[in-house]
């Protein structure tokens, strides 16, 4: 599940010392991702890290210079390490309006079978490090390029870009809820009339009839693009 | 500044004994929305609320039963009693779209204006309280009217609504950006080119194309409405 935190498998060379560390510094991730997906960065403290990943509170400096520092490490995996994934799949495509499907659907499939960095998502989604790097960084990039080549004909790319952003990350917030049987999101779609069955391919629709696609293709590049995940 | 937070003006014959126990129950409840809006609910104790407020700890006891209690008391200031404001000032539209531009640019107006009440509107926009109460009902409400009126052709309306509601917040934590000069929003902004002045039309724009509205339309009723603002 948490590939992106783990990394790659160890080489079955290295020593049982290197795995060690290996381990404790993934042990330590994962414990601040955990707390910081729900209380921020400012809410955590160091010592309770080490709690949560039961070692020493000294072993932490082992790894981090600071929580400044493992917080740099979680943004690096969360929003750079996947969007590199995303770069890596999508080769091939070329249409920037296909492109922009293909993150946006990867993006929500990504937080539903990764609960937890679905939550670190949509807690720093707005923050000037996501903005600045990985995943927004793209999006910023794939939206200038749609509207440079005239495929996006919003006359207006900032607030196509925030709606946008905002755009998915209520579609992941409301993905989530799905999972929960009790959350509110059931009644709110049961009151408008209307299922919660592939948000993922719905949600990127919408967000490029936002950019000026028409509603036929926004459709038609959604699906084709749903087959290819 | 925090008018709903303080309520109506006393009235003049109110004795010494209950003023002063009304401006106690607005301290606490101005010092909650303040921890509140950085850190949510459960980050929260009631004793970092009654020393922020400069009361005695046993005092919050006299005025809420228990965090949950001052914490709905803070939701309904922030979501139902604005949504009845604009409701209030709305008299005499009819239509939907109209009535969703206005809401939409009086939301993102008092969040520039009430920075605090917009920070804690963005961290409480997507839970159950939000969803299914003041603000997010009304705007359920209003897609509801459009879609049953054939005003708005989204042949998603469930969908509709969370890029909506992802749009208006997006719009809300850019416009707070905006006030602040090293934000990175401005990069961003000079990055894909276009300025960031007039948000709240340019957001209620967008919203009503995600609805289906022609972008002519949308621009005509945004417009229309920041003169009624």
């Amino acid at each position: 599940m948490h590939k992106d935190i783990r990394g790659d498998d160890a080489d079955s060379t290295e020593s049982r010392g290197s795995r060690r560390k290996r381990q404790t510094r993934e042990k330590l991730l994962q414990a601040a991702m955990e707390l910081m997906a729900e209380r921020g960065m400012d809410g955590v403290a160091i010592n309770e890290i080490t709690e949560r990943a039961d070692v020493g509170f000294g072993t932490f400096y082992n790894h981090f210079p600071s929580k400044e520092a493992i917080y740099a490490a979680l943004i690096k995996q969360v929003f750079e390490d996947f969007a590199d994934h995303i770069d890596a799949r999508k080769q091939g495509m070329t249409d920037p309006a296909e492109i922009l499907a293909f993150s946006i659907q990867m993006t929500l499939h990504k937080a539903t079978t990764d609960v937890l960095w679905g939550k670190f998502l949509v807690r720093e989604s707005m923050t000037p490090e996501a903005l600045t790097r990985g995943l927004g960084q793209r999006l910023v990039r794939d939206v200038l390029t749609g509207v440079q080549q005239e495929r996006f004909t919003s006359d207006d790319p900032v607030t196509s870009f925030i709606a946008l952003s905002g755009t998915v990350i209520a579609g992941v917030m409301a993905q989530q809820m799905t999972l929960d049987a009790n959350s509110p999101v059931h009644h709110l779609s049961s009151f408008i009339g209307g299922s919660l069955e592939g948000l993922p391919q719905r949600i990127s629709k919408t967000a490029l009839m936002s950019l000026g696609i028409s509603p036929e293709q926004a459709d038609a590049i959604s699906s084709s693009v749903e087959d290819q995940l």
